[in-house]
């Protein structure tokens, strides 16, 4: 096929987190490209963020590696260790089993745009800064288990 | 980790395509992403084209999915039904399977820039314009399967 044509995929604004902390992701918006394409052996996901929106909460995944590509806009890039800026043509990688949770947010006043893509199988993962994990059923529970 | 510095990543310039197909890509050059970052689900490639260098012979995969996102500059698509231009943030897919065999090739007077990711699995594949397959083991053979 010749390139993507974006504006004809469907943009989704939705997440499964629970409150409070769907309301940081309320200014995402996701165009699943792999499932629009055809693609089945990692997916893509092309994330426009509005000003103050986050990618997710700050994570990682156990099984599933992850790779970003900035391509408009700026990004605060957060991390264990501190924040980065990500400016258009940046790159970032993230290797699964790693558990330094990143994610990225929109502090600026302008839209930012980037592509995301995740390969591996879902084994569940964590959040860095609140009490949750994801399982490889894809439900959201507390440290301890009990679900939300 | 923070973003990847391409800079300290070293540029492959070569190549295994037999003489003459090797002439079409002798100005690009390849950082490979994924070793560099320790992602092993997909593999991510940022890849630099001279002015006149192709990013490979036109083929196809029958195993991997291809992704490709436009950094900079200016590249042609081509396909069996044509070409389209591509610039900076534009996004092509190409499912495994499709014998549409695809390149980009860079016809402008500047360098180009793109990322380009592949998934699944090696089963080998084909060239669209020219005498050459590649099979499961990285070797490049006739379409008759005698070696080059």
């Amino acid at each position: 096929m010749p390139k993507i044509d974006l504006d004809s995929i469907e943009q989704l604004n939705r997440t499964g987190y629970p409150p409070p902390f769907d309301r940081d992701v309320a200014g995402r918006f996701v165009r699943r490209l792999s499932p629009a394409t055809g693609l089945t052996d990692f997916g893509v996901s092309h994330v426009i963020l509005k000003p103050g929106a986050w990618s997710s909460q700050r994570h990682w995944h156990d099984g599933e590696d992850e790779f970003l590509i900035m391509l408009s806009g700026e990004a605060l890039l957060a991390e264990d260790d501190g924040t980065t800026v990500l400016r258009a043509g940046d790159c970032a990688a993230w290797p699964k089993g790693s558990t330094n949770g990143h994610h990225v947010r929109n502090e600026s006043e302008e839209d930012c745009s980037f592509i995301v893509m995740g390969g591996g199988t879902n084994t569940g993962g964590g959040y860095s800064d609140i009490d949750m994990l994801f399982t490889a059923d894809n439900r959201y529970v507390h440290k301890d288990g009990t679900p939300y």
